[in-house]
């Protein structure tokens, strides 16, 4: 019982041939045309071995090999292939094939389940086409309502289910996961950060998930002649905009002792001419944790540094939530039998928690969640560099293959 | 012998009346569709009253009322009517509009006139389509030559001399503008701050104009995963920005005691999404003074906080010159001339400095300038609440037609 490495890295090359920007990284976001093509490698895929295909509530794919006992609950793995902007060819994309080459070991092997397995490829993990990550898999646990749906839209005004709609896609069944109906759910993602590599060690063992909270700031001040008004009469929102970004790395670095990361990702400034003063700056400010009081201590230091600046600066403010995510603590059953699916197969792991969000840290509320992380080079993630060896990949998806046939007995 | 404010309100609206973002401001490129409308009808203003009417080198239109002396250098009066994305109404127009009706005045009353009368619409002295400014004037005097016009490109890559052409217009003469052609020089424009306005002064006499130099910097790092990447292993773009950003206007206000002015008005961030570490943050800078001393001063010391703070947080950074023009001295014998109309019509008057650039400051090699400043309400402008009392204009247009006709006489 082994996994077949070749298989796994031409479904990477296969799925990653799909993407808008050629030669610029991966972007695949969710519905559009080469989100729906590797779609359907993957679907195809999962029929070639009898896994019966279907798209649940959201727009999420899952492929189901049945279990010989009836009405058991099923054990899924999966993750997404929806990307950032110029992004990288493994987020999302390694637990996905390496979730379809558990399936087709475990179809071709015949090995004795009970349980059914589903491969999963949730929609809009990334949040990049429609500005809220994890839509499906929030939608498929009921968090999301589908009338709520078309409320997301997209750059050009195109709501989530429109989108879906476009793209040819409507749900098979109206199924919301319930405690029960899943027996354990394993997502193996790589690690987007720099620690499994620093410490030599193929495999982290996820015991939780950041919470994240995401704003979007505004600042608003006048615009005016960037000759004519002189220094004392300005009311700059972009100068009042680089106190605040520099007060979220100064409040996450030192006044919290470095486990929280906050980010202003996005910054945008009217009108934006060079010999302008800028009347208007809008920025995004991205702060996760495992600790959720350590992200509301976080915000709450940001917000009051965006008050007395612009109070400061005779500036107005409007602060406006994004997302706000809860950490997730996983399983520590499933934690435990991935360490010794791992030992069994003498491969190194250690635990961590995941500094990134994934589907996983929504599914803790109906069943029991765990996580394979695989190293990234250099750290690099969501980028044109994002790499990980598929020796690495092949050993998580060993113990990928481990973990749920024994979940599935 | 008086100006007639309701021709003049009357050509202020019209010439609004073309605009690319109607209720959102003014917007008129140059050589742009509301352009080119706004250009003919100050054309065809000058046409009614006999003026022979060309287009220049780099696009400038003139309207010429000919002298009764063969060969005498002419009087040159006029500004421009390009505009800043979403700016007012009044800058650039008012001085069109002002010398239109000197013109109008001076044909209709018959004053004598030895010397040739010159009304100048001035093209792209914004550079808000073409990234650098007084394209017009520069190209006029020869300091642009025609050959390199179509290095200049906007956003779509279109080239000055080929939008130029593409708007219908070709210059009907070569002449470069050289000393001794032009008599002298007078453009009222808006003042674009608050002095005059907190004053109660109706009359600005500029004394000379500030310089000015633009540059874009770009700061490069390393994109990264929002979540996974910890705040010590982060090579952020935008944070090394938000540093600069602070030590540009620190440096104007503090360190030179305020006379300098350095504004960032363009910024933007790749990838810009709220869950990923910008990689690349690019900016402009714009430093303007007085003295060129100064600016060169003011230069260094910025440059020397992006080289330092890009040091500390392991970027690289790249600083681009995009213009550099040297403050102008205006004329001594204008300034007086300007003075000595305004106490003759009883109207007072105030010395000042031009903290913004004009193609009046362009001018100064060839001819003798002077420039007349009218009040800005608030101090506004490159903005829609861009506002001047239209009795402060008439004050203005009537010292620059007794200015003017003292010059022609």
């Amino acid at each position: 019982m082994r996994v077949q490495i070749d298989r796994i890295a031409r479904d990477i090359e296969i799925i990653n041939s799909f993407t808008s920007t050629p030669g610029r990284g991966i972007t695949r976001f969710t519905f559009s045309e080469p989100y729906m093509q590797a779609r359907a490698h993957v679907a195809e895929e999962l029929r070639k071995i009898g896994a019966r295909v279907a798209t649940t509530l959201g727009g999420n794919l899952y492929g189901r090999l049945e279990g010989s006992m009836r009405d058991f609950p099923s054990v899924m793995t999966g993750s997404h292939i929806d990307s950032v902007l110029h992004g990288g060819r493994f987020d999302g994309v390694a637990g996905v094939v390496a979730a379809l080459e558990v399936a087709r070991v475990m179809a071709e092997e015949k090995l004795t389940r009970r349980h059914p397995v589903d491969v999963v490829v949730f929609a809009e993990e990334e949040g990049s086409r429609f500005g809220s990550v994890m839509i499906g898999s929030r939608c498929w646990v009921g968090k999301l309502a589908p009338e709520d749906l078309d409320r997301l839209r997209d750059k050009d005004g195109v709501g989530y289910a429109a989108a879906m709609a476009n793209a040819g896609l409507a749900p098979d069944e109206t199924t919301v996961l319930k405690p029960g109906m899943v027996k354990a759910m394993i997502e193996l993602h790589i690690e987007q950060s720099l620690v499994l590599e620093s410490k030599g060690i193929a495999i982290g063992v996820v015991e939780g998930i950041n919470g994240i909270k995401q704003s979007v700031v505004t600042l608003t001040g006048v615009p005016n002649h960037a000759g004519a008004t002189p220094m004392g009469l300005r009311h700059d929102a972009l100068q009042g905009a680089a106190r605040v970004i520099a007060a979220v790395e100064e409040i996450a670095v030192a006044e919290l002792g470095g486990n929280t990361v906050a980010t202003v990702g996005m910054l945008a400034c009217e009108p934006g001419q060079a010999n302008v003063i800028p009347g208007r700056a809008q920025f995004t400010i991205d702060i996760r944790d495992l600790d959720p009081e350590r992200i509301d201590q976080t915000a709450r230091r940001i917000f009051s540094v965006i008050q007395t600046t612009c109070q400061a600066r005779g500036l107005s403010f409007d602060i406006q939530p994004r997302s706000d995510t809860p950490p997730a603590r996983l399983s520590k059953e499933v934690v435990q039998l991935i360490e010794e699916t791992a030992r069994d197969n003498g491969i190194k792991t250690l635990r961590m928690p995941s500094g990134a969000l994934h589907d996983s840290s929504i599914l803790p509320e109906v069943t029991e969640v765990g996580m394979i992380f695989v190293p990234s080079k250099a750290g690099r993630s969501h980028c044109s560099e994002e790499e990980t060896d598929l020796k690495d990949i092949r050993a998580g998806a060993e113990v990928l293959l481990g973990s749920v046939a024994r979940l599935a007995f």
